[in-house]
């Protein structure tokens, strides 16, 4: 269980194809996971899911507590069965979000104070109870509970939230028990070389089945992001997954695969498809343009998904303008499809010796868009 | 094409099961039709749809007049393509529409003008224009142009309506030139009993493929709705498809049927579920009630549609509590099964001979409920 197979190294890059296996199935790497906040990816039916070529769904910890709470959900049978998803899923570890989202009363190295943003009442969170609720939840994966420091932030408060986040790692190791939910650990340091450094060793000499960085994506310009991703590899376990929190650009995806990135979750798909915009080709298309009108070809001509196969960009032109919920499910699907058939394509790259020819978006003449 | 064939009779009331021919395959009857107003039942893929065992699908004429407008769709290739939706089709006249939504300016024997609500421009419907239109559209089924009149009305205005409906349907007849479209003439006559018997007649005289009842469910007490299509039942010609319109609530389509009825559509399931409220043996249950917060079973153990079968009570509760879009295409989705369900029981029932005996809600101790 939790074994991860590399079945190719691409020789230029140290971008590789594997297998994460889990209790629900297997994941193939790299890949892309869409996220389904309040176990639902937002208006779209788990069997439309399946179809994207999605394999491994994400879930909130912190929405999932505070709706419908994670005794809800394991009373059903744990998270799979309540949201009807029989493959691998992922829960965060609610650390970003309490940090982004919540009003943050206090923290200390105890753990975390914060209000309710529902009801106004006091929730207090600590490494224990953040790995209990996702122990009730029982996804495949859980997250440790990290300190996310906001971005920019003082080398002080930095390092003050690594300290925080590696104490913690120990705490969630120690009062995780679940044999089968995989638990993995938290890379901080924000954009500090040596902190990330630090943090990557720390995070490393736990040696748990997978590893992830997390605080990116926070703000910061994407040089940063992408020399992090860079310097921190050669510090992490090869034999092992490992996750870029929150990113899911093509450009990002691409650079951190070839810096050995397997795994990729962000909410841009579903939140642009529910804006009306489509990931096309690399650009980002707003449908309800009235250059769509009368275009009754398919959205991408090269995509498998239900909208492009089923529907014209006349079609969903009409739906968006007439904020018909459909108009957001078709994006919705299409965008998740958009970034799993790129990652997927990365993978069959890698396998066939092609990867740095073909996905080299930091090449000027990179041909990626059009391989895929 | 457009025959229909009836292949059973219950023996103690004018009910009747059958088959209406199309271009795009054939419709059982009873059947319960749901309502795409713009193209699309509202929040449902028509992959989903088809699941649902619905056979023929409305669409609304006044809708798809004013956005995308017709020329969009009939470059589409009509319709069916238009919406993805391979399966028959009717398109309604508009008349109900322009009489209850529209800003209404100006009537008369030639027509109406109405201003457009979405930019305040001056629309001209004759009834030949609305036959154009709906064969631009190209429904398997087109309605005439019809004037219905509000509840109440009076006698004289109703009156007056129905000469309107007659003359305009005479033309909507001339005007209509599609032979791969069946047009449906409507009866009017609002709640007056001798000018619904008048209307009857009328429309029947003009041989047409089939005959809706249209001007129902308008306001008027629903004992006044029975007694109309029970009036007017023996008047129309038995070999052809009657329609009632509007109607979509077991006890009326039961009564309905049992007085010769073989169509209906509505709006409710899809309303409905939209407002978080599920139809269930005969109910309506709000699923944002708190009682189904901890109710792991499934919707109507009975019911096999996608919400009831993957999905448990507790998952929609908690997908309405959090104003999940997936909430109401769940919702929606068993609302229609259910409906379409009740119609086949029926016409199962007329096929069984035991229609009566388990589809009487006019009876104190009808056992409709138990047995379908």
């Amino acid at each position: 269980m939790f074994n991860f197979e590399i079945s190719a190294h691409c020789p230029h890059t140290k971008g590789r194809c594997g297998c994460f296996h889990t209790p629900h199935g297997p994941v193939q790497t790299p890949r892309f996971m869409p996220v389904g906040t309040l176990a639902t990816v937002k208006g779209i039916s788990t069997e439309q899911l399946a179809r994207t070529g999605a394999q491994m769904v994400l879930s909130n910890t912190y929405h999932l507590h505070l709706q419908p709470g994670e005794q809800v959900v394991a009373e059903a049978g744990g998270l799979h069965r309540f949201m009807g998803w029989d493959g691998p899923m992922l829960t965060d570890s609610g650390g970003f979000q309490v940090f982004s989202l919540g009003n943050l009363n206090k923290i200390d190295e105890r753990g975390v104070v914060f209000r309710n943003p529902r009801d106004g009442r006091t929730i207090d969170m600590t490494p224990e109870h953040a790995t209990n609720i996702q122990m009730a939840l029982g996804a495949d994966v859980a997250m440790a509970f990290d300190q996310c420091p906001p971005y920019p932030a003082t080398e002080n408060d930095v390092k003050d939230a690594c300290r925080r986040t590696h104490a913690w790692l120990e705490r969630c190791v120690n009062a995780h028990t679940r044999s089968d939910q995989a638990l993995f650990g938290i890379v901080q340091g924000g954009c500090f070389p040596h902190l990330r450094r630090e943090s990557a060793r720390a995070v490393a000499a736990f040696d748990l089945p997978g590893i992830a960085i997390g605080g990116v994506s926070v703000g910061e310009p994407t040089d940063d992001m992408h020399r992090i991703v860079r310097d921190i590899g050669p510090l992490l376990p090869l034999d092992r997954p490992r996750y870029l929190m929150g990113i899911g650009t093509l450009r990002e995806m691409a650079v951190a695969v070839a810096n050995g990135i397997d795994l990729f979750d962000c909410v841009l798909p579903t939140r642009l498809g529910r804006h009306g915009t489509a990931l096309v080709g690399g650009e980002r298309w707003n449908l309800r343009n009235a250059r769509f009108r009368n275009d009754h070809t398919p959205l991408d001509s090269s995509c498998s998904c239900l909208a492009c196969t089923g529907h014209s960009r006349a079609y969903i032109h009409h739906l968006i303008r007439s904020d018909e919920l459909l108009g957001l499910t078709l994006l919705s699907l299409h965008n998740i499809t958009h970034l799993v058939r790129f990652t997927n394509a990365m993978a069959q790259a890698i396998q066939d010796g092609c990867f740095s020819e073909d996905f080299a978006p930091w090449q000027e003449d990179s041909p990626a868009h059009h391989t895929w």
